[in-house]
C-alpha cells in the first residue's frame, strides 16, 4: 500500500503538521500542497474558503492519496465539516485532536483559542470543546497580525512581545490555564506566547496528536506502510522560492516546493 | 460620454486613489474592483500578478470602462509595463505620476521607495526615477508588515512606531530627503512615517498625481463627463463585509462592497 498522505494548507504553516508527520510515520509518502497563490486564507469568506478547500482536495486526489489531512486551521473549521460530506477518502483536521488534548491537560476548566479570524468566527474550537465538556469555559481570541510577523520572521524582540502582549490580555485576565495553539504558524511563537502567560500556561499544539489520529486511522484501515523510507513532495500555486525559503522555519530542513501545473487550479 | 473611470486593486488600498479621484473628477462614475480573494499581490510572484491583473481587466471591460486606473503599486511595478501593450483601453499606473513628483522635490538627490516585496524586487521605481534623472540616488526598502498593520488599524502606538523605525533605518542613515510611498496603504502611516523620518522629509503620495493624469488623458481623449454627479460602484472577489468595514479608513466615507458574480474571476 504505497499510495501517499496527501496534506494541503494555504501556504507554509502546514508544514509544522507534516514535520510531526514525517516522525511518526517515516514509511510513508507525503505529498504536501500550499496554496501560495491565493494565501492567507484566515480573512477569508467561509465560502470563498469552502472553494478553495475543495479545489486543493481534486488536485491531492489527482495525485492518488489515500488519506488527506488538512493542515490548516481556518479550513478545518471553517469547510471541514462542510467538504468531508463529499468525499470517500478519510479527511483529517487539526482542531478535534488539540480540541482532545486541551480538554484533557485543562485543570481550572478555563481555555484559550487563538486563531485567524476565520478559525474564532467560526465557534468549532468552542463547539467541539463544549461537546466533550459543557463545564468549560472557553474564550477565544483572533491574533491577525501573528502570521505575518512569524512569515517574516519576527519570532522574537520587543515588538512581538508587545503585539502578543496586546492580544492575549484578555486571556490572562480570564486567568485560562490552557491555551490552544489554533493556527498552523503559531508553534513559531510559543516561546513569546509563553514570556506573556506564564510557564504554567499549557500551549497545545495539536501537530503531534494530529499525526497519531492519521497513523490510527491508516493502521484501522490496513493502509500502513512498512519498512521503507517515505519520500515527500512539496507542490505549491505560486512562488516556489519564497516557499522554499520559509520551509525551514516551519520544517527544520530545507525542501524545494514545486510550481504546480498552471491548469490546475487557479 | 458617460462610460466609467474603471479602478482596481488587490483588496482595500486602491481605495486611497478613488478618494482622490472623487475628488478631482467628481462628475465621472468610478467602478472599483478589489480581488479580495486572493489579496495580498506584494508577496506573489510576477507570473501570478501578471495574470490576476489581466483577469481584474477583463472584468472591468465588462463593464464598459474608458480607461483603467492600477490602483496598486505591485501590480503598477511588475504586470503594468507587459498587460499594457496588450489592451486598447488607456492604463494609468501609480507609479510614473509619484517618480515624477518625487524627482521635482527632492533638493539632495536622494530619494527613499517604500513597498512590498513584489514592488521593491521589481526594481521599477529605480529604473524610473533614473531615465528621469540619472544624477538621483534610490534606497527602496520592502516593509511587508505595513499592509497588515493598516488592515488591522493599528496606525499609531509603539509598536508599529517601532517597525516603521526598523524598516526605515537605512533610509534615515541614507540621508534621503524625499521618500516615495510605494503602496496604496502606507498614506495612512503618514504621521507614524513623519515621526520617525523627521518633519523635514518629503513624503510622496501618488494618489493626487494619479487622478491628474487620468484627467489629462480623459481631457485630451474628450472622454470627460461635466454637469453630472459620479456615481461610484464596488466590487469585491470575496468578503464584502470585510471590504466595506475597512473603506471608511481608506475613502474616509462608508460603501458598501459587492460581490462579483462567481463566474467572473476566480
Amino acid at each position: 500500500m504505497k499510495k501517499s498522505i496527501g496534506v494541503f494548507d494555504s501556504g507554509v504553516g502546514g508544514l509544522t503538521v507534516v514535520r510531526e508527520l514525517i516522525r511518526q510515520l517515516p514509511c510513508e509518502d507525503i505529498i504536501y500542497f500550499g496554496d501560495t497563490a491565493r494565501v492567507p486564507y484566515g480573512i477569508k469568506s467561509k465560502e470563498t474558503v469552502i472553494r478553495f478547500s475543495i479545489e486543493n482536495i481534486l488536485f491531492l486526489l489527482k495525485q492518488d492519496v489515500k488519506l488527506i489531512c488538512v493542515a490548516c486551521n481556518t479550513v478545518s473549521s471553517v469547510a471541514l465539516p462542510i467538504i468531508r460530506n463529499h468525499f470517500k477518502v478519510p479527511i483529517v483536521g487539526v482542531i478535534t485532536p488539540g480540541v482532545r488534548e486541551a480538554v484533557y491537560a485543562t485543570q481550572n476548566k478555563r481555555i484559550g483559542v487563538i486563531g485567524t479570524r476565520g478559525t474564532v468566527r467560526s465557534r468549532t474550537y468552542e463547539n467541539e470543546i463544549k461537546q466533550l465538556d459543557p463545564n468549560v469555559t472557553v474564550l477565544s481570541v483572533a491574533c491577525p497580525l501573528f502570521v505575518p510577523f512569524v512569515e517574516e520572521g519576527w519570532l522574537k524582540g520587543k515588538v512581538v512581545l508587545e503585539v502578543a502582549r496586546t492580544y492575549l490580555k484578555s486571556l490572562k485576565d480570564a486567568g485560562v490555564d490552557t491555551i490552544i495553539l489554533g493556527c498552523t504558524h503559531y508553534p513559531l511563537l510559543k516561546p513569546v506566547i509563553k514570556e506573556v502567560m506564564g510557564k504554567e500556561v499549557k500551549l497545545i499544539d495539536s501537530a503531534k496528536k494530529v499525526a497519531l489520529e492519521v497513523k490510527n486511522i491508516l493502521t484501522a484501515e490496513g493502509l500502513l506502510n512498512r519498512n521503507r523510507r517515505g519520500k515527500h513532495k512539496f507542490y505549491v500555486s505560486d512562488n516556489p522560492e519564497w516557499f522554499s525559503g520559509l520551509a525551514k522555519r516551519f520544517l527544520g530542513k530545507t525542501v524545494r516546493g514545486e510550481k504546480q501545473g498552471e491548469s490546475c487550479i487557479v
